[in-house]
């Protein structure tokens, strides 16, 4: 039990200490869902306590905004290439981020958690979702605008049905096939055959 | 707090205190996830004891899977008319269930819960997702088989990218426009022009 005197207003002061709690309360999450993670499992499993964590993250749900904003993910691909192949990166990027440690648990826990705790999912909008639909919407419109996919596609619409039919298939069936984002992107943007250049 | 004698192996014997348990937990799991949902809660809500509950239902879990059985929704609608009109019949009901008290965090508690408890997400499967998915995918087919949406569409894909935009547009803003169920449509099965009938 550390003493609770000066209270350096979350300071953080020993970045590895940050880190271990952050760790700690990621895995808490993706495990035990936000309803499940204490402060004092949190302090338990990063080798410190109560205070010290709150201390640095002013409470539960500070620690668990804290965590959404370092969540450990794979980064985006870079932009360079034809618009429909980074389409298909950006899709295959997102179900690889799926596929990792329940990261279908956290997305539940934090839509479970909207009405009580609206930060948690606004961190989570800002940190990833907001960045993957610019930029699939980017690309789609860059293809739009040279001829691909059919002219009467709305950008903003097809990157939500795109990153949804991985949402709606996970609810479904809790398997992400590999080819998964091939054939979504297939349905609204075929490929053009090589042989059809002109 | 009622005797624990003579136990009917969960033999319902009032249905109007399962009918004030179910409600009382599906209010509970909409408002408080299931990690927030109490047996203490589920009979006090009910007007009734934990061991009538448990006797009932089996314990926390099974109140929970009872209540997925149970739940008040917009039934599908009816099987008649133009595979699109129903396409979008099926696309607007699912709407307007997403849209009833706190449906998205039911399904986020259940994602939350799946490696605790898969039986939720499996009744909920079972309940929902597999007659809308199929519902859907049938009109799709009975389209394609009369020459629309286009002849490289594949109904399963479509159905779970249509069910999936309306997923990944609440996880990305918690809105579900009006016209969601039209404009998703319009982008994989054009509404054909009236003037265009052949």
């Amino acid at each position: 039990m550390s003493p609770v005197t000066a209270r350096p207003a979350g300071r953080p002061r020993d970045p590895e200490l940050d880190r271990a709690i952050l760790a700690a309360a990621e895995q808490l999450l993706r495990e035990a869902g936000y309803a499940g993670m204490s402060l004092e499992s949190v302090a338990a499993a990063a080798g410190t306590t109560v205070p010290a964590v709150r201390r640095r993250f002013h409470g539960k749900a500070g620690v668990a905004v804290a965590v959404i904003d370092s969540l450990r993910i794979e980064t985006m691909p870079a932009e360079s290439g034809p618009p429909r192949s980074r389409a298909l990166a950006l899709l295959r990027n997102f179900r690889a981020n799926l596929l990792r440690g329940n990261s279908m648990a956290v997305v539940g826990t934090l839509l479970a958690e909207e009405h009580r705790h609206p930060e948690l999912l606004a961190a989570f909008r800002h940190r990833l979702v907001e960045p993957r639909r610019a930029a699939l919407r980017q690309v789609l419109a860059e293809g739009l605008s040279s001829g691909e996919p059919p002219d009467s596609a709305d950008p903003d619409l097809l990157a939500t049905m795109l990153i949804g039919s991985l949402y709606a298939r996970y609810v479904a069936t809790s398997d992400l096939p590999d080819d998964w984002a091939e054939r979504a992107l297939q349905q609204v943007w075929p490929d053009a055959p090589q042989s059809a250049a002109h």
